[in-house]
């Protein structure tokens, strides 16, 4: 696949004390490439994550529900190339013999190990094949978080990572994040595979809190095709080595600074997957205001973001607001017509359940020509608001998906 | 558009004593063609209908919902072209003008003639060329059911039609109905505009449920893209010639066959708009059993029939069963992995929570290279059971609503 055009240079990013990467070919398809990442954490590492909620959740999605709230990691390990999704026993027992192999290395209990795989559902993830990486990852010197960042990606055409610092205690704390995802991505309260790592000194309850806010502001927030996947995992890993005072609620001192930093980087995150969707020609942000609450504001702006019609007309850099007039309608939510207001970029083009008969169809038309498209819809009702980020619906999409057999 | 590879012949329809066609040219659009349809209907016609739950409904929507509870039909005017939807109140007097001027014509009340338009969101419907063309068509000789089936179409590659008839107290009652739809395909509980015609003596109570039931079974139980309308309309007249004794309820001599064919006169209707889906190349089946409920299974199969990931996997005829799992998952129903069974055809791809080991990827192949494709989900929970319809996402779904401009 060639690289996205929304496609972000990768940062430069700190150092995480406490976090030491490694990356090896475990040959879960026929690539010539690293596929498998193992992420060593300094002993009293903290952890939290956000899950898929799907029904038909992988077992690796299963290990770490059973293990995150025991709050503590020594590893991390990634496969990529096989979700090892909905495959009974076999899949199970891979996870198991992962996080014992990990665990007797490292000297920990499997449950300090995390595990996330990724890629074709239904195919048993070869233990032979995991416990084989995991062996050369042990012996392979330490990797570097582009390296880290590529060895996760499947289907991604760019590597997506991020970083935030955050002034705690008088001292400076950092945060990095990593993620991989471009296809099945409408994550429901949780997201794709994305792994934060910060040196700060935090409780788990309140990493927890503070993760779960920023991620109802983020991976909540973005869509690609309304498609959630089956293997949806965020965790967030806190090595404790940065010497704050540790962060344990919100009066904690820097805690607001944290969770800004939080905040700030799961945006950027979330928003590069986005960036990265299948077939994407255009980054869109979908800003609801005037709903009756924040959740029906999300919901009335899932509902435009997951419109074929919608993204097909941004596509085609069409501004037929008639098809997000059509989008509010279907949400379900509380909407009335006549007082509905949808802007593009600064241009408002209906007001109040009519065309504004007067608005300028030069600047909608150079707003939509550009990558990034901004669509406002004011509902008139109250002060719920919400954003989400999409992408446009193009060949790009049908061709990855439908041209090809997996 | 050239005519989709799914299309069906236009179907010989019997009369519908009670019922004169007559269409004329608008001209709502800069097209040589008939778009303005009016059916002049016998004293004494009772009416029945669905309507779409959009809460961005158009005024024709509105009208219709305050006239139905009265009853009485004695006209039906469809404009094509244009919605007038989300049009504030000229697109409101634009209705009350049209039901005017043909009550005057026919002496009848306003609340007696029913409208319906559809095309372009957010214009209102001009008011002089609506009036003129309604003229026209007074003036008009009677046209064929082929005739008002093109003029209501708009995008249609096809016209599409369809009718049934039932002995009720041992008369022949023949009913036809006329429908239109390729895009904005997903009525909830309500769709398109579909027009269904009878000459039974019907109580208006049992023909509103009658309606209801098979609506549940046939429009709401399919999905193009997910995009529901703001016009969606079906009514239901019966013009009370047939002689036979008025169906009042159930226990009414006939009513079963009555139902009957109206159940399956609307599941052929609604087909039709799956044939006529854009884009489509393949009519997907998808049959959802084992669920805790009815309502569960519908919602399951309406999951996978949305889902994009699905619709492509079928456009590139790929058995990738994976994506019925994540859809499966993704639908917030109760499911249990380790119990889901999924088949292509025949052929079980995946049972109890795993691959079937042996099953043979010939008939599943030659299966997803035909036309007419069945997904079969069992979820092995309880009795709920639904069948739903649609079609692939191809690049031709991306071509009419990207490619072009509106």
């Amino acid at each position: 696949m060639p690289t996205s055009p929304l496609a972000r240079p990768f940062p430069a990013l700190p150092p995480i004390v406490g976090v030491t990467l490694r990356v090896a070919r475990a040959h879960y398809k026929k690539w010539d490439r690293c596929d498998l990442t193992f992420a060593e954490l300094a002993p009293g590492t903290v952890v939290t994550g956000v899950l898929t909620q799907s029904r038909c959740s992988s077992p690796e999605v299963d290990w770490c529900r059973a293990a995150l709230p025991l709050g503590h990691a020594r590893a991390l390990v990634v496969n990529a190339g096989n979700s090892n999704a909905f495959t009974g026993g076999r899949g199970r027992a891979a996870v198991e013999a992962i996080a014992a192999r990990a665990a007797r290395t490292l000297g920990c209990k499997p449950s300090d190990v995390f595990v996330a795989s990724t890629g074709v559902i239904g195919v048993p993830l070869p233990v032979d094949k995991a416990e084989a990486g995991l062996d050369a990852a042990f012996a392979a010197p330490p990797a570097t978080w582009l390296e880290a960042t590529t060895a996760i990606g499947t289907t991604d055409t760019f590597p997506k990572a991020a970083s935030a610092t955050a002034i705690v205690d008088g001292r400076a704390v950092n945060l990095v994040g990593i993620i991989k995802g471009s296809g099945m991505i409408a994550p429901d309260m949780a997201t794709m595979l994305g792994f934060i790592f910060t040196d700060a000194a935090v409780d788990p309850a309140f990493l927890q809190a503070a993760l779960n806010h920023a991620n109802t502001r983020s991976f909540s927030c973005i869509t690609v095709d309304g498609d959630t996947s089956t293997s949806d995992t965020v965790l967030a890993f806190a090595t404790d080595v940065a010497g704050n005072v540790p962060l344990t609620g919100d009066d904690s001192l820097g805690a607001d600074a944290f969770r800004a930093a939080l905040d700030a980087l799961c945006r950027d995150l979330a928003q590069l997957v986005v960036r990265d969707g299948e077939g994407a020609s255009k980054f869109i942000e979908i800003a609801v205001t005037g709903a009756e609450s924040d959740r029906s504001a999300h919901r009335v702006a899932m509902s435009i973001a997951n419109s074929p019609l919608v993204k097909t007309a941004i596509a085609g850099e069409d501004a037929n607001w008639g098809r997000i007039v059509m989008a509010v309608g279907k949400a379900g939510e509380p909407a009335d017509r006549d007082r509905l207001s949808i802007r593009f970029g600064e241009t408002e083009v209906a007001r109040e359940g009519v065309a504004v008969p007067s608005y300028s169809e030069v600047p909608v038309s150079a707003h939509l020509k550009g990558q990034d498209v901004e669509i406002g819809v004011d509902l008139g009702l109250g002060e719920g608001r919400a954003t989400v980020w999409t992408c446009d619906l193009t060949h790009g999409y049908i061709s990855i998906n439908a041209d090809y057999r997996s």
